[in-house]
């Protein structure tokens, strides 16, 4: 048997849920709604502790960590492969999605935690306090005191903004050569993590990332875009209810 | 041809070189002295344009950061192998070392930062705004701007020191089950990259770590200093001139 449990096909979620409709995988699909904290509830904290998703579950063995499930599906369903056979190669796929998870991801959450407020704002404070009190991740709950009180502060905004403009040049940088994906020729691991946090930058940071400034890293979006399996997460995305 | 570019037996330097250890392999030894700067040195930076240490150069390619690099010589030298067989246990291996650099390193490296405002308030004001200048990468220029002035705020010590105590509560539980290694019976890249942080708890943050608070955590350090490979590190520790 084979589950995802996922908030959809958006940021670290996307990343698992993107590989497996490449693979052409079926799976159980249990989406989360991270607005009705369903990722803390009693159920999925005996999968997850700490309340962490996206979260594979596989033949009654839990994988968590996006990065680290895309590299276990790559190894359990070979293929189509998305993983470079060169072991050079791997390496620089390896610290391409290294760089997504400690450097890209951290900046563009303060950023999505910050736009949070507005919906935080109306969360009723009894409310706030027990959501508070059953976050099981410390530094999940840090960030949560953050948002329900006032955001953060201009200095550590400007300093995420300004962590995302050296990601949005260096990507540019790297895809400049004309390059059609991340590696070169082959598709890979790499341009999946890259396509859970890309399409942030043009939305929440327009001015790092526009057809003036980064034109490769666009026309590098589009081609995402028409994969199959790219369209194919729009089935995942949670009906408004 | 295979070298090792290297601070010496310490941090995420130590984890290629035990790699290399463990494998036999032989390899160049490239001691870099960072007490004299010599990762900002324009020949260094032809091969890591941030400055960036450890570097492994192996027929002419560059592979970068420490948990990639263990992987790739893995998968050049596959003998002994350093990863489990099976994939489950190698994407838990992924975790254990994503935990590390993600977590463990940068909070160890504030105290590691801060101690270091010793020796860098004895470096001359010229000399500390050329190095500043030369630095070629943002991260590691705000590190060393803070460590030249005053170091870190009593607040920032104190959440990095908080990290530090859930990491040391997180290992002892993990081995409270009297395994062997990090990953149950078999040695792993794992063991390697907490070995690469570990030591820095017993030294820098003596309450968190000690024989009565952490006893498996000690007796698996043991088991890793009666590791011929381990032992061998000593020969790669400069000689102080």
């Amino acid at each position: 048997m084979l589950a995802l449990y996922h908030f959809g096909p958006v940021a670290n979620s996307l990343t698992p849920l993107l590989c497996l409709l490449e693979k052409g995988q079926p799976f159980e699909n249990r989406f989360l709604n991270s607005r009705k904290w369903e990722h803390h509830s009693p159920e999925f904290q005996r999968l997850s502790p700490d309340g962490m998703v996206p979260l594979l579950l596989h033949d009654g063995r839990v994988v968590r960590e996006s990065t680290v499930i895309n590299e276990y599906l790559d190894e359990v369903f070979p293929e189509p492969p998305l993983r470079p056979a060169d072991p050079w190669l791997k390496a620089e796929m390896r610290v391409l999605t290294k760089y997504v998870d400690e450097y890209f991801c951290p900046a563009l959450t303060v950023l999505g935690a910050h736009n949070a407020t507005a919906f935080a704002s109306k969360v009723d404070p009894d409310e706030k306090a027990r959501r508070l009190a059953t976050m099981p991740n410390r530094e999940v709950r840090r960030k949560w005191e953050r948002v329900f009180e006032k955001g953060y502060s201009d200095e550590e905004l400007a300093e995420a903004r300004g962590k995302l403009a050296r990601v949005a040049e260096k990507l540019e940088t790297h895809l400049a050569d004309g390059r059609e994906w991340l590696l070169g020729s082959d598709y890979s691991l790499a341009d999946i993590k890259w396509y859970s946090m890309v399409p942030g930058l043009p939305r929440m940071t327009p001015e790092l990332c526009n057809p003036d400034v980064t034109p490769h890293t666009l026309a590098w979006l589009e081609r995402m875009r028409e994969r199959p399996a790219v369209q194919g997460l729009e089935d995942y995305r949670p009906q408004p209810t």
